[in-house]
C-alpha cells in the first residue's frame, strides 16, 4: 500500500523559490570581477536566473543539454546555474586550475554546448573552444561596456544577452533524478571522470549539509563560500544558504588573506568553508595586521587534512568554532563532518584538539565502512584501518560514459580510494590513499603515520614512506627523508626516534636521504614518481 | 538525461540504523507505564525493533497490514513503530482521548490487523474489540509478570512474545512511497479522516523537523517529546531525535506539572515540546516551588495558540527560547514555526512578543499562501486575510478511502480549513477556522480578532462572535458575552469600548449576554452549537 502523501519532486528550483518567497530581500554580496562589490537580492536572484532560463531556451537549448561554467563565486554564477537547472539542462563547472588541455578534453567528454565564461577566463578559452566541437554558444559573465576584444566566435555578454529576456517563464518541471550539474574528478592517475548529480541529490544533500550537526546554517546567518562553485558543488553551500535563506557574501576571484578579511569584517560573515590554505593565507595575515573576527561564528576546513595548529589557533585566539570536514566530488562532496558529538563536547585543550583533527561522522545520509582485501568490514576502534567505502543518496552510482566501474560494487558501495579508520565513537580519520599503502605480509602499514612520526624529528625537514619490493614481505617501507638545512642526522638516529612510537613490524627497514622529494602543483607529495626513482632499491633486510 | 547517483530510498529504518550505527549508546529514558525510570539505547532500541517486525512476520503480518498502537510515548512505542515500518507494514496511532465508539469506528475504517496496547488502555480495549472485525492480534506492552487478567481474547505480554524471535532479521525493502504510517483527524464535523504518511514523508519531515530554523535539535541536545505519539506523529520527534542522535526521554502517561519537571530536571533536558496547556501546569508549578529550569534551552508550543504571557514568563524568567509552531495532522504535522528571521531578531520587548505570538513562517518544503473564495492569491502584507492552503513532500494528497476530497486541489494544494494572513516577511497568522469566519458582503470578518478584542473589556469574562443571518449583508457579526461576577456592563458600554480598534464594518451589530458558552472536550468554543442556539436571533440593524 502506497501512503497518501503529496508528490513535490525534489527539484533545485525549489530552493531558488523558497529563498524568494520567505528570504526574498535578504542580500547577495559579490566582489565582481570588474572590481567592485556588487549587492543583489534573493529576490533579484530568482527573477534573473528565470531569464536566464528563458533565454537560454530561445537558444536551443533544454533537457539534457550540458552547459558549463568556467567561472568565480558570484551572484551571476549563481544565476546561471539555477536557470540552467531550471530547463532541465545541466551546469558543468570547469576548475580553471588544470591545464588548458585537459579543460578542453573533459569539455569535449562532456558535450558542453555552451558556456558562461567569467572575464578572467576569456584568455583560456579562446586557446581551448577550437578543440570542443561540441560548444556552439559563449556567454561572458559582465556587460557590454566590459565585454574585452575576443577572438571566441560569437561571444556575447550576459547582461545583454540576458535583457532580451523578459522572464515570464515558469520553471520546467521533470523527474527529480533528472541530472542538474556535473563535475569531473581531477584524479591523480587516468583521465579525469564526470560525476553527474541529480535534483534529487542536490536537494537532498542542501538539506544534510544545513543539518545543526553538519555544517548547521540559519536564516541568520552570513555565509562566505571561499571555497569555488568550480570545486565539488561550493560544499553545498550555493544550494543550501538560498535554501534556509542566510545572506551570502561571494569573494570572486580574489581569495588572499586581505580581501577575504575585508569581507568578513564589512559584510559581518558569521560562517565561512574553504580549504587550509585559505584559512593559513588569512590567519598570516591577522598575524601581521593585529585584526580580529569578531562576527565569525564558525569555518568548515577541508579539501586537505588542516594543520592542528591552525584548528587551535582559530578557536583560542580568534573564537571561531573549526569543523573539520572531508568528502569527495563523488559524494557531492560531504562525506563527514568533525562536530561534536555529547562525549566528545566535554573534551578540553589537547584532547579536543586530538578528536577535532579526525575528519569526523557521517550525517544521516552518509553510510560509511571500512573494509579489508576481502571486502570484509572491518571494526570501528580507532586504529583498524582498511578501504573506505560510502553510499547514499548523494553518493555517485557511476561515472558519466561508464569509467571508473571497479569502484563501484553490487551493492551500492562507492570505493573512495581512501584508507582510513574509524573510532567507536564513528569518528573517521583518513590514514592513507589506497595506493599508496605498503602491504608487508597481507598486512596494511599508513605511509601517512609513519612520515608524520619522522618529521617529528628536530633534523628532518620533510620525509615519505614508500613501498619497495621485499622477496619475503612483498613490500617493505623505505622513508625517503630531506634533512634540515645544515643537520646530518643518520639513518639509525631516525629509526631510534621513530622505534617504539609504532608498531615493530611497521619500522621503515631502511633510510634514504635525498635533496628534494618531488610534489605535485598542490603541494601534495608525487608517490609515484618516488616509487619509480626508488623501484630498483635493495633493502638491506632482504 | 538522469544523474547518476544511488538509489537510496528514502525508508524510515535508516533513521534507526543510523542511530544505531552512529549513536548506539545514546540513552532513551522512559517513564513506564509499570512505574519505574526505564533506560535502553539507540542499540537496544534497533535490535528490538528488528525483534518486533521479526516476530511480527512470524504472526503473519506483512507489507500494508494496519497495525494499530494505543499507547503513551515509550522507548517500547518507539520500537513497536520501527518494528512495524520495517517489514512494510503501517503503524496506526489511535487517540485514547476520543470516546470508545470512535477509537472502535477508527479501527474499523483503517482495518488494523493487530494492536500494540498500553496498559492503562487494556480497560478501553476491551470495551471496544469485539466492534473490530479486523482486529486479530493483541500484544499488551508490558511483561508476563504484569500482565492484567484480560478479556481480551489471546492478548499477549510484549516481552515474552518478542523473545521468541532472534533478531536475525533483515529490514525489507520497498518503495519509498510505501505507507508507513496513520493517523485520523479528529474533526470537529463528519466523520474522522485518515492520513498515510509515506517513508518518504516521515523520512523528509524528520530532516525539515530537525533543521536549524524549525526545531533545530543536535546530537548534543536531550529531547522530551511530551507531545503524544498518537498526535500528530509526536510532530516528528520520533524520528527526528533518532535521525540525530538526541537523547530521548520519553514521559510515558504523566505530563503534570511536578512528573514533567522531576524529567527536565534529572535529565537534563535540553529541548521540548508541547501544547500549551502543558507548558501552563508546568508554569504553575515552578511558581509554586520556586524550581528554575537552568539546562532547558528551547520549548516549541503548539496545537492551539499559546497565550502572550506563557511566551514571555518562559523567555523573561526561565531562559527559555519559546517557538510558537503550527501544523496539521496532515501535514506531518509541521507548517510554520516561529524562528526569528534577522529583522526579527533584533527585536526587543513586546515588539518582539508581537512577532513571537504569530504561528511562524513556512520551512523549505512547506508551501503556503492563503486565497480568497475565488481562490486567487491574496497580498503577503501581515491583514489581508483568506483560506490558508498548503502544499509540500509531508502534505497530504487524499484521506484514507477517498472521504473529504474538496480539501485537495488540482494543482496539489490542500485546504487548511483555516484562516489566516501572512506579513511581508513571510510570518503567519492563523485568524479563523473558515467555518467560523463571518461573511459580511462578500468580506470576512475574523471572529478571533473580535473575541480577543471584546475580553479586554474589564467586565467580559468570556466573549464569541458568530455571523447571523442578515437580509442585506449575508451575514453580520453578533457578539455573545458571559459577564464577570456582580457585573453588569451594558451592550452600549462593551461596543464603545471597541469601537475605533477595529474597522467599522466589523463591528458586532448586537451583543447578547448569555449565563454560559458552550466549549468542546478541549476548551474551544463550540460555535457549531452557538450558531445553532442564534439561529432565529433577529439583529437590530436588519
Amino acid at each position: 500500500m502506497l501512503g497518501l502523501m503529496q508528490e513535490w519532486p525534489l527539484l533545485c528550483h525549489k530552493l531558488i523559490d523558497n529563498a524568494e518567497r520567505q528570504h526574498g530581500g535578504r542580500e547577495i554580496v559579490s566582489r565582481s570581477i570588474e572590481g567592485p562589490i556588487v549587492r543583489t537580492t534573493y529576490a533579484d536572484i530568482h527573477r534573473r536566473a528565470r531569464q536566464v532560463a528563458q533565454r537560454l531556451e530561445q537558444d536551443g537549448f533544454g533537457l539534457g543539454d550540458r552547459i558549463a561554467t568556467l567561472a568565480w563565486n558570484t551572484a551571476r554564477h549563481i544565476e546561471a546555474w539555477y536557470g540552467i537547472m531550471g530547463i532541465g539542462a545541466i551546469y558543468h563547472t570547469l576548475n580553471p586550475r588544470l591545464f588548458p588541455e585537459q579543460i578542453a578534453w573533459i569539455m569535449s567528454n562532456a558535450g558542453d554546448k555552451g558556456i558562461f565564461v567569467d572575464l578572467t577566463f576569456v584568455p583560456l578559452l579562446e586557446k581551448i573552444a577550437g578543440s570542443v566541437p561540441s560548444l556552439r554558444k559563449v556567454i561572458v559573465l559582465t556587460d557590454q561596456a566590459h565585454m574585452p576584444r575576443t577572438t571566441l566566435p560569437g561571444a556575447v555578454a550576459y547582461e545583454e544577452w540576458l535583457a532580451e529576456a523578459d522572464g515570464a517563464f515558469a520553471w520546467r518541471t521533470f523527474d527529480e533524478n533528472t541530472a542538474a550539474g556535473m563535475c569531473y574528478t581531477s584524479g591523480t592517475t587516468g583521465d579525469p571522470k564526470g560525476v553527474l548529480y541529480s535534483h534529487r541529490s542536490n536537494v537532498l544533500h542542501a538539506m544534510i549539509a544545513a543539518m545543526p550537526d553538519a555544517m548547521g546554517i540559519s536564516a541568520r546567518d552570513v555565509v562566505l563560500p571561499v571555497v569555488p562553485m568550480f570545486h565539488a558543488n561550493a560544499w553545498g553551500l550555493a544550494q543550501s544558504t538560498p535554501m534556509v535563506g542566510a545572506k551570502l557574501v561571494m569573494p570572486g576571484c580574489k581569495m588572499d588573506g586581505a580581501s577575504i578579511y575585508e569581507l568578513l569584517d564589512s559584510e559581518k560573515v558569521t560562517f565561512s568553508a574553504a580549504v587550509p590554505t585559505v584559512w593559513m593565507m588569512l590567519l598570516q595575515y591577522l598575524e601581521e595586521t593585529g585584526n580580529m573576527l569578531p562576527n565569525l561564528r564558525k569555518v568548515v576546513i577541508g579539501g586537505a587534512a588542516c594543520p592542528r595548529a591552525v584548528i587551535s589557533k582559530y578557536q583560542d585566539k580568534y573564537g571561531v568554532e573549526v569543523v573539520h570536514a572531508w568528502g569527495m566530488t563523488e559524494m557531492s562532496p560531504l562525506g563527514t563532518l568533525c562536530t561534536m558529538k555529547p562525549q566528545y563536547e566535554t573534551l578540553e585543550g589537547e584532547a579536543r584538539l586530538d578528536a577535532q583533527c579526525k575528519q569526523g561522522y557521517a550525517p544521516f545520509g552518509v553510510e560509511m565502512k571500512v573494509t579489508d582485501d576481502d571486502d570484509k568490514a572491518l571494526p570501528w576502534d580507532g586504529h583498524t584501518f582498511g578501504r573506505l567505502k560510502v553510499r547514499g543518496p548523494a553518493v555517485a552510482r557511476a561515472y558519466y560514459g561508464g569509467a571508473g566501474a571497479e569502484q563501484f560494487d553490487a551493492e551500492g558501495w562507492f570505493d573512495t580510494g581512501d584508507v582510513a579508520h574509524i573510532d567507536a565513537g564513528g569518528y573517521m580519520q583518513i590514514t592513507d590513499r589506497a595506493k599508496d599503502v605498503i602491504k608487508s605480509g597481507g598486512e596494511w602499514i599508513s605511509t601517512i603515520d609513519l612520515e608524520n612520526l619522522a618529521v617529528g624529528h628536530p633534523d628532518v625537514a620533510e620525509a615519505a614512506a614508500i613501498g619497495v619490493q621485499h622477496s619475503k614481505w612483498g613490500e617493505r617501507p623505505l622513508l625517503v627523508v630531506v634533512r634540515k638545512p645544515g643537520k646530518e642526522p643518520s639513518r639509525d638516529e631516525i629509526l631510534d626516534f621513530m622505534r617504539g612510537k609504532v608498531a615493530k613490524w611497521w619500522m621503515p627497514d631502511d633510510v634514504a636521504f635525498v635533496a628534494e622529494i618531488p610534489h605535485t602543483a598542490t603541494g601534495k607529495i608525487q608517490k609515484t614518481t618516488l616509487r619509480q626513482q626508488f623501484r630498483d632499491y635493495r633493502l638491506p633486510t632482504d
